[in-house]
Protein backbone atom coordinates (compact mmCIF):
# COMPACT_ATOMS: atom_id res chain seq x y z
CA UNK A 1 0.00 0.00 0.00
CA UNK A 2 1.26 3.85 -1.02
CA UNK A 3 1.66 5.57 1.74
CA UNK A 4 0.91 9.43 2.84
CA UNK A 5 0.81 11.76 5.35
CA UNK A 6 -2.59 13.24 6.14
CA UNK A 7 -2.65 16.50 8.22
CA UNK A 8 -4.98 15.88 10.54
CA UNK A 9 -6.47 18.93 13.16
CA UNK A 10 -9.33 16.84 14.24
CA UNK A 11 -11.53 19.89 12.37
CA UNK A 12 -14.48 19.08 9.59
CA UNK A 13 -11.97 19.14 6.92
CA UNK A 14 -8.94 17.85 7.85
CA UNK A 15 -11.29 14.52 8.73
CA UNK A 16 -12.78 14.29 5.42
CA UNK A 17 -9.62 14.86 3.84
CA UNK A 18 -8.24 11.75 5.74
CA UNK A 19 -11.39 9.92 4.85
CA UNK A 20 -10.70 10.44 0.89
CA UNK A 21 -6.90 9.68 1.26
CA UNK A 22 -8.27 6.14 3.02
CA UNK A 23 -11.03 5.78 0.30
CA UNK A 24 -7.97 6.72 -2.45
CA UNK A 25 -6.24 3.95 -1.13
CA UNK A 26 -3.25 5.43 0.95
CA UNK A 27 -2.29 3.64 3.86
CA UNK A 28 -2.28 7.08 6.02
CA UNK A 29 0.14 8.63 8.05
CA UNK A 30 -1.56 11.12 10.31
CA UNK A 31 0.35 14.29 11.92
CA UNK A 32 -1.55 16.48 14.46
CA UNK A 33 0.33 19.24 15.64
CA UNK A 34 0.10 20.50 19.22
CA UNK A 35 0.91 24.51 18.36
CA UNK A 36 0.20 25.47 21.64
CA UNK A 37 -3.52 26.70 20.31
CA UNK A 38 -6.50 27.98 22.06
CA UNK A 39 -8.26 25.02 21.24
CA UNK A 40 -6.03 21.86 22.11
CA UNK A 41 -9.26 19.96 22.50
CA UNK A 42 -8.94 19.95 18.81
CA UNK A 43 -6.37 17.41 19.36
CA UNK A 44 -8.48 14.46 21.08
CA UNK A 45 -10.22 15.02 18.40
CA UNK A 46 -7.93 14.26 16.16
CA UNK A 47 -7.12 11.20 17.95
CA UNK A 48 -10.43 10.01 17.81
CA UNK A 49 -11.05 10.08 14.14
CA UNK A 50 -7.36 8.75 13.25
CA UNK A 51 -8.82 5.79 14.93
CA UNK A 52 -11.85 5.66 13.73
CA UNK A 53 -11.42 6.49 10.01
CA UNK A 54 -8.51 4.06 9.87
CA UNK A 55 -5.17 5.40 10.22
CA UNK A 56 -2.08 3.57 9.90
CA UNK A 57 -0.83 5.87 12.64
CA UNK A 58 -1.03 9.23 14.29
CA UNK A 59 1.43 11.39 16.16
CA UNK A 60 1.21 14.64 17.58
CA UNK A 61 4.60 17.03 17.23
CA UNK A 62 4.98 19.73 19.83
CA UNK A 63 6.30 22.84 18.26
CA UNK A 64 5.18 26.27 20.53
CA UNK A 65 3.73 28.98 18.27
CA UNK A 66 2.38 31.21 21.19
CA UNK A 67 6.93 31.82 21.71
CA UNK A 68 5.72 34.28 18.72
CA UNK A 69 2.43 34.70 19.41
CA UNK A 70 0.29 37.31 17.18
CA UNK A 71 -2.94 35.28 16.08
CA UNK A 72 -5.68 34.52 18.83
CA UNK A 73 -5.61 30.96 18.48
CA UNK A 74 -1.92 31.24 20.40
CA UNK A 75 -1.90 34.48 22.20
CA UNK A 76 -4.43 34.24 24.91
CA UNK A 77 -4.62 38.23 25.52
CA UNK A 78 -6.42 38.21 21.82
CA UNK A 79 -9.74 37.71 21.55
CA UNK A 80 -11.54 35.51 19.04
CA UNK A 81 -14.12 37.22 16.96
CA UNK A 82 -17.61 36.77 17.53
CA UNK A 83 -19.92 38.82 16.38
CA UNK A 84 -19.40 37.15 12.57
CA UNK A 85 -17.66 36.95 9.36
CA UNK A 86 -15.94 40.36 8.29
CA UNK A 87 -14.13 41.22 5.40
CA UNK A 88 -10.11 41.08 5.36
CA UNK A 89 -7.59 38.60 7.37
CA UNK A 90 -8.86 37.82 10.82
CA UNK A 91 -6.69 37.59 13.75
CA UNK A 92 -7.50 33.77 14.13
CA UNK A 93 -5.04 33.84 11.13
CA UNK A 94 -1.89 31.82 13.00
CA UNK A 95 1.52 33.53 11.14
CA UNK A 96 2.69 30.73 8.62
CA UNK A 97 1.06 28.50 10.30
CA UNK A 98 0.42 25.99 7.21
CA UNK A 99 3.85 26.25 5.97
CA UNK A 100 4.93 25.13 9.45
CA UNK A 101 3.06 22.08 9.01
CA UNK A 102 3.95 20.75 5.59
CA UNK A 103 6.98 21.13 6.59
CA UNK A 104 6.82 18.99 9.40
CA UNK A 105 4.67 16.63 7.31
CA UNK A 106 7.74 16.90 4.59
CA UNK A 107 9.98 15.45 7.15
CA UNK A 108 7.87 13.02 8.49
CA UNK A 109 7.20 12.29 4.82
CA UNK A 110 10.24 11.69 3.62
CA UNK A 111 11.34 9.10 6.66
CA UNK A 112 8.32 7.07 5.72
CA UNK A 113 9.64 6.92 2.16
CA UNK A 114 5.93 8.76 0.75
CA UNK A 115 5.49 10.99 -1.92
CA UNK A 116 2.03 12.17 -0.79
CA UNK A 117 0.88 14.41 1.92
CA UNK A 118 -3.04 15.19 2.16
CA UNK A 119 -3.80 18.95 3.92
CA UNK A 120 -7.49 20.16 4.14
CA UNK A 121 -7.56 23.66 2.82
CA UNK A 122 -9.95 25.09 0.95
CA UNK A 123 -10.35 28.32 -0.53
CA UNK A 124 -13.90 28.62 -1.15
CA UNK A 125 -16.08 28.66 2.45
CA UNK A 126 -12.94 30.42 4.16
CA UNK A 127 -11.82 32.70 6.14
CA UNK A 128 -9.29 34.46 3.84
CA UNK A 129 -6.34 32.82 5.05
CA UNK A 130 -3.14 33.72 2.05
CA UNK A 131 -2.31 30.02 3.56
CA UNK A 132 -4.99 28.46 1.94
CA UNK A 133 -5.11 29.41 -1.96
CA UNK A 134 -4.07 26.87 -4.49
CA UNK A 135 -1.14 29.21 -5.64
CA UNK A 136 0.30 28.94 -2.29
CA UNK A 137 0.15 25.33 -2.63
CA UNK A 138 1.41 25.06 -5.69
CA UNK A 139 4.42 27.06 -4.40
CA UNK A 140 4.99 25.33 -1.37
CA UNK A 141 4.99 21.38 -3.69
CA UNK A 142 7.47 23.00 -6.14
CA UNK A 143 9.81 24.46 -3.04
CA UNK A 144 9.54 20.45 -1.21
CA UNK A 145 10.44 18.97 -4.52
CA UNK A 146 14.08 20.98 -4.23
CA UNK A 147 14.41 20.08 -0.55
CA UNK A 148 14.86 16.67 0.05
CA UNK A 149 17.69 14.22 -0.58
CA UNK A 150 14.60 12.05 -2.02
CA UNK A 151 13.96 14.80 -4.55
CA UNK A 152 17.39 14.89 -5.48
CA UNK A 153 17.35 11.10 -5.91
CA UNK A 154 14.06 11.91 -8.21
CA UNK A 155 11.02 11.15 -6.10
CA UNK A 156 8.22 13.54 -6.85
CA UNK A 157 6.45 15.31 -3.96
CA UNK A 158 2.46 15.72 -4.13
CA UNK A 159 0.60 17.43 -2.04
CA UNK A 160 -2.82 16.73 -2.54
CA UNK A 161 -5.56 19.61 -1.27
CA UNK A 162 -8.37 17.64 -2.32
CA UNK A 163 -11.40 20.45 -0.89
CA UNK A 164 -9.72 23.17 -2.48
CA UNK A 165 -12.47 24.08 -4.50
CA UNK A 166 -14.95 22.85 -3.04
CA UNK A 167 -17.81 24.14 -0.68
CA UNK A 168 -18.86 23.90 2.74
CA UNK A 169 -21.80 21.94 1.98
CA UNK A 170 -19.78 20.07 -0.43
CA UNK A 171 -17.21 18.36 2.48
CA UNK A 172 -19.77 17.39 4.11
CA UNK A 173 -21.56 15.59 1.86
CA UNK A 174 -18.35 14.06 0.30
CA UNK A 175 -17.34 12.95 4.11
CA UNK A 176 -20.68 11.87 5.10
CA UNK A 177 -21.23 9.36 2.00
CA UNK A 178 -17.53 8.27 3.56
CA UNK A 179 -18.88 7.93 6.64
CA UNK A 180 -17.30 10.45 8.47
CA UNK A 181 -18.57 10.84 11.69
CA UNK A 182 -18.91 14.93 11.96
CA UNK A 183 -20.25 14.89 15.75
CA UNK A 184 -16.55 13.50 17.51
CA UNK A 185 -14.76 16.49 14.95
CA UNK A 186 -13.63 19.89 16.78
CA UNK A 187 -13.91 23.02 14.67
CA UNK A 188 -14.22 25.46 17.04
CA UNK A 189 -12.02 28.26 18.12
CA UNK A 190 -12.74 28.07 21.17
CA UNK A 191 -13.92 24.83 22.23
CA UNK A 192 -13.70 23.83 25.74
CA UNK A 193 -11.75 20.78 26.94
CA UNK A 194 -14.50 18.19 26.48
CA UNK A 195 -14.55 19.49 22.81
CA UNK A 196 -17.98 21.68 22.96
CA UNK A 197 -18.28 24.50 20.91
CA UNK A 198 -19.06 28.03 21.17
CA UNK A 199 -21.40 28.40 18.24
CA UNK A 200 -20.18 31.94 17.50
CA UNK A 201 -16.45 32.11 16.06
CA UNK A 202 -15.80 32.67 12.32
CA UNK A 203 -15.38 28.55 12.16
CA UNK A 204 -18.63 27.67 13.68
CA UNK A 205 -20.06 29.59 11.64
CA UNK A 206 -18.94 28.20 8.37
CA UNK A 207 -19.47 25.42 9.71
CA UNK A 208 -23.06 25.65 10.87
CA UNK A 209 -23.93 27.25 7.01
CA UNK A 210 -22.19 24.15 5.25
CA UNK A 211 -24.37 21.76 7.37
CA UNK A 212 -27.76 23.90 6.84
CA UNK A 213 -26.66 24.42 2.98
CA UNK A 214 -25.61 20.74 2.66
CA UNK A 215 -29.51 19.45 4.26
CA UNK A 216 -27.87 17.57 6.74
CA UNK A 217 -28.72 17.64 10.66
CA UNK A 218 -26.18 19.69 12.46
CA UNK A 219 -24.39 17.07 14.63
CA UNK A 220 -21.72 19.58 16.48
CA UNK A 221 -21.64 19.32 19.90
CA UNK A 222 -22.35 22.96 21.58
CA UNK A 223 -22.51 24.34 24.73
CA UNK A 224 -25.15 26.21 26.47
CA UNK A 225 -24.78 29.65 25.89
CA UNK A 226 -23.13 31.46 28.91
CA UNK B 1 16.06 50.50 12.60
CA UNK B 2 14.83 47.28 10.25
CA UNK B 3 14.42 44.39 11.92
CA UNK B 4 15.75 40.52 10.62
CA UNK B 5 15.73 36.95 12.06
CA UNK B 6 18.34 35.60 12.09
CA UNK B 7 18.38 31.80 12.41
CA UNK B 8 21.31 30.94 14.39
CA UNK B 9 22.52 27.18 15.29
CA UNK B 10 25.38 28.38 17.15
CA UNK B 11 27.71 27.16 14.74
CA UNK B 12 30.55 29.34 12.43
CA UNK B 13 28.52 29.67 9.66
CA UNK B 14 25.31 30.96 11.31
CA UNK B 15 27.21 33.22 13.74
CA UNK B 16 29.38 35.06 10.87
CA UNK B 17 25.61 35.16 9.17
CA UNK B 18 24.52 37.26 12.72
CA UNK B 19 27.67 39.22 12.49
CA UNK B 20 27.01 40.41 9.03
CA UNK B 21 23.58 40.81 9.23
CA UNK B 22 24.72 43.02 12.17
CA UNK B 23 27.36 44.82 10.14
CA UNK B 24 25.00 45.69 7.60
CA UNK B 25 22.87 47.64 10.12
CA UNK B 26 19.57 45.26 11.27
CA UNK B 27 18.28 44.53 14.39
CA UNK B 28 18.94 41.03 14.66
CA UNK B 29 16.21 39.00 16.58
CA UNK B 30 18.25 35.28 16.70
CA UNK B 31 16.08 31.92 16.63
CA UNK B 32 17.48 29.05 17.46
CA UNK B 33 15.72 25.50 17.17
CA UNK B 34 16.07 22.96 19.80
CA UNK B 35 15.30 19.78 17.50
CA UNK B 36 16.05 17.68 19.47
CA UNK B 37 19.61 17.07 18.05
CA UNK B 38 22.47 15.27 18.89
CA UNK B 39 24.55 18.34 20.05
CA UNK B 40 22.65 19.98 22.13
CA UNK B 41 25.51 21.83 23.32
CA UNK B 42 25.59 24.09 20.04
CA UNK B 43 22.40 25.77 21.55
CA UNK B 44 24.50 27.47 25.05
CA UNK B 45 27.09 28.51 21.63
CA UNK B 46 24.14 30.06 20.11
CA UNK B 47 23.06 31.66 23.70
CA UNK B 48 26.93 32.92 23.62
CA UNK B 49 27.10 34.07 20.10
CA UNK B 50 23.83 36.23 20.48
CA UNK B 51 25.08 38.27 23.55
CA UNK B 52 28.91 38.82 22.19
CA UNK B 53 27.79 39.77 18.42
CA UNK B 54 24.64 41.76 19.48
CA UNK B 55 21.45 40.52 19.00
CA UNK B 56 18.59 42.25 20.35
CA UNK B 57 16.68 39.52 21.28
CA UNK B 58 17.65 35.61 21.14
CA UNK B 59 14.85 32.85 21.48
CA UNK B 60 14.76 29.36 21.36
CA UNK B 61 11.94 27.19 19.93
CA UNK B 62 11.56 23.85 20.80
CA UNK B 63 10.21 20.98 17.74
CA UNK B 64 10.84 17.54 18.26
CA UNK B 65 12.40 16.29 15.23
CA UNK B 66 13.24 12.56 17.21
CA UNK B 67 9.56 11.98 16.69
CA UNK B 68 10.66 11.43 13.17
CA UNK B 69 14.21 10.45 13.28
CA UNK B 70 15.83 9.41 10.07
CA UNK B 71 19.32 11.22 10.71
CA UNK B 72 22.51 10.49 12.81
CA UNK B 73 21.38 13.95 14.18
CA UNK B 74 18.03 12.71 15.51
CA UNK B 75 18.03 9.47 16.09
CA UNK B 76 21.12 7.96 18.97
CA UNK B 77 20.40 5.08 17.15
CA UNK B 78 22.67 6.02 13.96
CA UNK B 79 26.27 7.20 14.08
CA UNK B 80 27.90 9.78 13.14
CA UNK B 81 30.29 8.92 10.26
CA UNK B 82 33.88 9.82 11.44
CA UNK B 83 36.07 7.69 8.74
CA UNK B 84 36.03 11.28 6.21
CA UNK B 85 34.21 12.81 3.70
CA UNK B 86 32.35 10.80 1.17
CA UNK B 87 30.45 11.62 -2.11
CA UNK B 88 26.61 11.37 -1.47
CA UNK B 89 24.80 13.03 1.11
CA UNK B 90 25.57 11.72 4.53
CA UNK B 91 23.21 10.03 7.26
CA UNK B 92 23.46 13.64 9.50
CA UNK B 93 21.04 15.18 6.83
CA UNK B 94 17.77 15.92 9.03
CA UNK B 95 15.06 15.42 6.48
CA UNK B 96 13.28 19.08 5.95
CA UNK B 97 15.58 20.39 8.46
CA UNK B 98 16.22 24.26 6.87
CA UNK B 99 12.58 24.12 5.64
CA UNK B 100 11.18 24.14 9.30
CA UNK B 101 13.61 26.30 10.22
CA UNK B 102 13.26 28.59 7.46
CA UNK B 103 9.10 28.18 8.09
CA UNK B 104 9.64 28.67 12.04
CA UNK B 105 11.57 32.13 10.75
CA UNK B 106 8.70 33.17 8.44
CA UNK B 107 6.34 33.14 11.85
CA UNK B 108 8.31 34.86 13.86
CA UNK B 109 9.34 37.82 11.05
CA UNK B 110 5.85 38.14 10.62
CA UNK B 111 4.81 38.84 14.34
CA UNK B 112 7.91 41.31 14.11
CA UNK B 113 6.60 42.97 10.88
CA UNK B 114 9.98 41.72 9.88
CA UNK B 115 11.00 41.30 5.39
CA UNK B 116 14.42 39.77 6.12
CA UNK B 117 15.57 36.67 6.85
CA UNK B 118 19.17 35.69 6.90
CA UNK B 119 20.60 31.83 7.22
CA UNK B 120 24.18 30.33 7.25
CA UNK B 121 23.90 27.98 4.50
CA UNK B 122 26.44 27.14 1.93
CA UNK B 123 26.98 25.20 -1.31
CA UNK B 124 30.60 25.18 -1.18
CA UNK B 125 32.33 23.39 1.14
CA UNK B 126 29.61 21.77 2.91
CA UNK B 127 28.12 18.18 3.04
CA UNK B 128 26.06 18.37 0.17
CA UNK B 129 22.68 19.01 1.44
CA UNK B 130 19.81 19.44 -0.94
CA UNK B 131 18.29 22.72 1.16
CA UNK B 132 21.81 24.30 1.22
CA UNK B 133 21.49 25.19 -2.69
CA UNK B 134 20.78 28.35 -4.03
CA UNK B 135 17.47 26.99 -6.09
CA UNK B 136 16.09 25.83 -3.19
CA UNK B 137 16.67 29.47 -1.15
CA UNK B 138 15.06 30.86 -4.12
CA UNK B 139 11.93 28.92 -4.02
CA UNK B 140 11.47 28.79 -0.82
CA UNK B 141 11.45 32.27 -0.64
CA UNK B 142 8.87 32.46 -3.39
CA UNK B 143 6.64 30.46 -1.55
CA UNK B 144 7.01 32.24 1.56
CA UNK B 145 5.53 35.87 -0.09
CA UNK B 146 2.46 33.90 -0.79
CA UNK B 147 2.06 32.40 2.16
CA UNK B 148 1.63 35.07 4.48
CA UNK B 149 -1.04 37.62 5.84
CA UNK B 150 2.24 40.60 5.17
CA UNK B 151 2.51 39.09 2.12
CA UNK B 152 -0.31 39.69 0.53
CA UNK B 153 -0.30 43.24 2.13
CA UNK B 154 2.19 43.63 -0.13
CA UNK B 155 5.56 43.35 1.77
CA UNK B 156 7.66 41.74 0.17
CA UNK B 157 9.64 39.12 2.10
CA UNK B 158 13.62 38.48 1.31
CA UNK B 159 15.56 35.60 2.45
CA UNK B 160 19.26 35.98 2.47
CA UNK B 161 22.23 33.97 2.44
CA UNK B 162 25.49 35.87 2.46
CA UNK B 163 27.64 33.15 2.71
CA UNK B 164 25.99 30.84 -0.12
CA UNK B 165 29.12 30.90 -2.27
CA UNK B 166 31.37 31.27 -0.01
CA UNK B 167 34.26 29.51 0.97
CA UNK B 168 34.76 28.19 4.43
CA UNK B 169 37.97 29.97 4.33
CA UNK B 170 36.37 33.18 2.80
CA UNK B 171 33.56 32.71 5.94
CA UNK B 172 36.06 32.61 8.67
CA UNK B 173 38.03 35.75 7.13
CA UNK B 174 34.97 37.72 6.98
CA UNK B 175 33.90 36.56 10.24
CA UNK B 176 37.67 37.31 11.85
CA UNK B 177 37.13 41.04 9.87
CA UNK B 178 33.84 41.78 11.58
CA UNK B 179 35.18 40.41 15.38
CA UNK B 180 33.32 36.88 15.55
CA UNK B 181 34.87 34.93 18.23
CA UNK B 182 35.30 31.36 17.09
CA UNK B 183 36.49 29.56 19.65
CA UNK B 184 32.50 29.74 21.13
CA UNK B 185 30.67 28.43 17.90
CA UNK B 186 30.19 24.91 18.19
CA UNK B 187 30.21 23.06 14.51
CA UNK B 188 30.41 19.22 16.05
CA UNK B 189 28.11 16.95 15.14
CA UNK B 190 28.78 15.44 18.49
CA UNK B 191 29.99 18.11 20.91
CA UNK B 192 29.63 17.31 24.49
CA UNK B 193 27.52 18.92 26.69
CA UNK B 194 30.95 21.43 27.48
CA UNK B 195 30.85 21.99 23.64
CA UNK B 196 33.81 19.69 23.13
CA UNK B 197 34.61 18.76 19.43
CA UNK B 198 35.33 15.52 17.74
CA UNK B 199 37.79 16.44 15.55
CA UNK B 200 36.36 13.92 13.48
CA UNK B 201 33.14 14.35 11.71
CA UNK B 202 32.43 15.79 8.89
CA UNK B 203 31.61 19.19 10.58
CA UNK B 204 34.69 19.33 11.99
CA UNK B 205 37.03 18.31 9.08
CA UNK B 206 35.27 20.85 7.07
CA UNK B 207 35.78 23.67 9.73
CA UNK B 208 39.67 22.68 10.48
CA UNK B 209 40.48 22.45 6.92
CA UNK B 210 38.83 26.12 6.51
CA UNK B 211 40.67 27.99 9.05
CA UNK B 212 44.22 25.61 7.49
CA UNK B 213 43.00 27.65 4.15
CA UNK B 214 42.10 30.84 5.90
CA UNK B 215 45.94 31.17 7.41
CA UNK B 216 43.99 31.05 10.61
CA UNK B 217 44.55 29.24 13.52
CA UNK B 218 42.55 26.85 14.31
CA UNK B 219 40.31 28.19 17.75
CA UNK B 220 38.24 24.89 18.25
CA UNK B 221 38.03 23.56 21.91
CA UNK B 222 38.83 19.63 20.77
CA UNK B 223 38.18 17.13 23.11
CA UNK B 224 41.09 14.50 24.06
CA UNK B 225 41.04 11.92 22.09
CA UNK B 226 39.65 8.77 23.85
Amino acid sequence: MTKAVILLSGGLDSATTLAIARDRGYACYALSIDYAQRHGAELAAAEKMARSIGASEHRIVKVDLSAFGGSALTDVSIAVPTEGIKAGIPVTYVPARNTIMLSLALAWAEVLKSHDIFIGVNAVDYSGYPDCRPEYIAAFEQMANLATKAAIEGSKLSIHAPLISLSKAEIIRQGMLLGVDYSQTVSCYQADAAGLACGKCDSCRLRRAGFTAAEVPDPTRYRAPG
